[in-house]
C-alpha cells in the first residue's frame, strides 16, 4: 500500500496530482511542501488519536482532564513542526494558541529560506473535542493564506487553499486550492499511514450537486438555539415535514465532509443573544467556507447574509454562526433566519 | 503498548479483568476463548477498513458498488473466522447471511471440541453502511447466547453477553456479560492492533447517569416519521424547547455509545406505517438492549412498550423500532407515542 518512491524520482499519486491542477510557476512551494506538510501532520494526529484510549475519560464523570490536553497539544505539535520544516511559511497561529507568530524560532531557518512564496497558516489541530471520547470522528482544519498574515486580509483572494482533516475509521481529507486567477478546485483523498506519499486520490473533484437531489440532508447545529428563535424552529420544521435527512454529529468537520461526499446537505449554526456565535472565523470559518466554494456552495453568515469569505479578520479571535452546503439550500436557510 | 505475554502466563489487562467479572467456573470458553476472538475479529474489520479507502465512493453518484460490498464481506469474514476457531461456539448468523449455520463446516472442528459451554453468535459485522463514505464511526454488534440457537429463546436469560465494536477515530468496544444468576457488567475497552491481548479497560463500568443531569441529549432517528407521526413531533418539539443537545449520526452503534459514554441520552426509532420498522431484533436489537440494561437503562419496543428482550426472535428477519437509553427519558417517550 504505501509507495517507496520517497526518492521524487516518481511523483507519488497525491504530488502528481497536485501538481497537475496548482499553477506550479507561481505555488510550487505550496504544491510541493506546504500542502503535503500539512497532510503528513494529519497522518501524524490520526496515530496521536489512534493509541490514547484514556482520552475517553475526559469530560466524564471521573475526568481527567489532562489526556484531554494531552491529545490537543500533541495535535497542535503536529501541526506545528510540519509547517516549521516548510521555508515557503512564514507565520501561523491555531485555535490552542491563537496569536499569530513566525513558523518557526528565529535562527532556525530551514536552508532553503530565500524564496518568493511566502505562506501564514491558520489551523484548529483538534476540532470536535465534545465527541473525542465516545470515539465519533473528529478533523483538523487548516487555511493557507498568501504572505506573512492572515489579518486584515481580504479571504477570497488570500486564503489560496485549505484542508479539512477527517479523523474517523479512515484518515482522509478534503483538500481546495484557489491561487488568484483560477476557479479552484476541490478534492479528496484517503492518507495512509505515511502521510502525503502514502496517499491517493479518492475523488479528484468533490462537488455538491445541482437539483434534482435524490436525498437532502440537514445538519441543525447549536439546536437549542431554537427554543429562543421561532424562525429558527420554522426552518427545522420544515426540513421535518420535507423529510429531509437529519444527520448531525457535532463535529463541524464530519457535518461539512457529510455534505461533500453525498453530494448535498445544509449546515446551520445560527446565532442568539442567547446562543453566542463559537465558530472562529479565521481557524474554522475561513477553511470551510472556502472547501465549500471551491465545491460550488455557499457560505454565509446568518447574522447578514454575507459570505463568511468577504469581510477580513481583523483579530483571530472574531467568531461567528454560518449557514453552508448546497447553494439553494443555503438561500432558502437565509430568507428564513433574516426575514 | 502492545503485549507481548502471548504464552498467557500473564494475562492482560482485559483477559484478567474479564476473569474477574465473570463467573468462572460456568463460563470458562466465553471469557477465555469466545469473548477474545470477538475482539480480535473487531481489530481486524478496523484494520480492513482502515484501508479500504475507495469504499468511499459507494453510494455515490460514480459508486462502485463492489467497494462497499468488499468491505462488508471481508467484515463478516473477519467475525466468521474468529469465532470457528472458538470450540465452544456451534453455531452463527449474521445480517450477511441470516441463516443459522454450524460455526464451522463439518470434520472441522478445533481440536478441543468437547466440552459443556456451547453458544450461538448472532452479529451484524459493519453497521451504518451510510455513514461510511464521508469516513465517520460506524460499529459491529455481536449477542453471543448460551445454547444452539438464537431462535425461540428466552432473550433476557439466554442471551448472556454482547459487544458493541466501535470503528472510529480509535478502536473501541463496550462489552456486557450477564450470564444467569448476576446482576450484569457492561465495561469499555481500548482495542490495539493485536486485538484481544493488546486491549486496555477504559471504563471498568459503564453507567447511564441519574438525575440531576449537567447535559441531556437526544438522537431522533428515522425523523421523517415525524412527518406521519404528530406525536414523534411533538416529543422531538419537546427536546427542542427543553434545549436537550442533538447528537445523531445516523449510526446505530455511535449513537448508543454516545449516550453510554456521556451518561445520558435517548435514542429513538420509532415505526409508523410509511417508514417500516428496519432495524433487526436478532442483529441489532437484542445485542444493544443488553448493553443498556447491563448499564442500567431501559430498551423498548416503541410499538407497544414492551422490553425489547421481553419476546423470542421467532426468526432471524424479524425487525422492530427501538426506544432506548436513560430509563427516564425512556418512560417519557413511551408515554408520548404511544398516548
Amino acid at each position: 500500500m504505501s509507495s517507496d518512491s520517497a526518492s521524487g524520482v516518481a511523483p507519488t499519486e497525491f504530488l502528481a496530482f497536485l501538481r497537475s491542477v496548482v499553477p506550479l510557476e507561481s505555488h510550487e512551494a505550496l504544491c510541493n511542501s506546504v500542502l503535503p506538510a500539512i497532510i503528513d501532520s494529519i497522518a501524524d494526529i490520526a496515530k496521536i488519536l489512534k493509541s490514547s484510549h484514556k482520552v475517553a475519560l475526559a469530560g466524564s464523570a471521573n475526568a481527567f482532564g489532562d489526556d484531554q490536553l494531552n491529545v490537543d497539544v500533541s495535535a497542535e505539535n503536529a501541526v506545528r513542526a510540519a509547517v516549521a520544516k516548510c521555508p515557503a511559511v512564514v507565520t501561523a497561529s491555531s485555535e490552542e494558541d491563537p496569536i499569530e507568530k513566525p513558523a518557526r524560532e528565529s535562527g532556525n531557518i530551514p536552508a532553503q529560506g530565500t524564496q518568493s512564496e511566502k505562506y501564514t497558516v491558520a489551523f484548529d489541530p483538534l476540532d470536535g473535542s465534545s465527541i473525542i471520547a465516545p470515539n465519533w470522528t473528529v478533523g483538523t482544519i487548516v487555511g493557507i493564506w498568501e504572505g506573512q498574515t492572515a489579518l486584515h486580509q481580504a479571504p477570497a483572494e488570500k486564503q489560496v487553499a485549505a484542508v479539512l482533516g477527517v479523523l474517523g475509521p479512515r484518515t482522509t481529507a478534503i483538500v481546495a486550492v484557489r491561487v488568484p486567477g483560477t476557479e479552484g478546485i476541490c478534492f479528496e483523498i484517503g492518507i495512509g499511514e505515511l502521510g502525503a506519499k502514502d496517499s491517493e486520490i479518492v475523488r479528484p473533484s468533490v462537488r455538491l450537486l445541482q437539483p434534482p437531489f435524490k436525498t437532502r440532508y440537514f445538519a441543525p447545529a447549536n439546536l437549542r438555539a431554537a427554543a429562543e428563535d421561532q424562525r429558527y424552529a420554522d426552518l427545522v420544521n420544515h426540513f421535518i415535514q420535507q423529510k429531509y435527512t437529519l444527520r448531525y454529529s457535532g463535529g463541524l468537520v464530519p457535518d461539512v465532509v457529510h455534505a461533500l461526499v453525498k453530494g448535498h446537505g445544509l449546515y446551520i449554526s445560527p446565532v442568539t443573544s442567547a446562543s453566542k456565535a463559537k465558530l472562529r472565523r479565521l481557524y474554522e470559518l475561513f477553511p470551510i467556507a472556502l472547501i465549500i466554494e471551491c465545491a460550488g456552495g455557499k457560505a454565509i453568515d446568518p447574522a447578514d447574509g454575507s459570505d463568511i469569505l468577504q469581510r477580513p479578520a481583523k483579530d483571530t479571535d472574531e467568531r461567528a454562526g454560518l449557514v453552508c452546503g448546497t447553494a439553494e439550500e443555503v438561500e432558502l436557510a437565509k430568507k428564513s433566519l433574516l426575514q
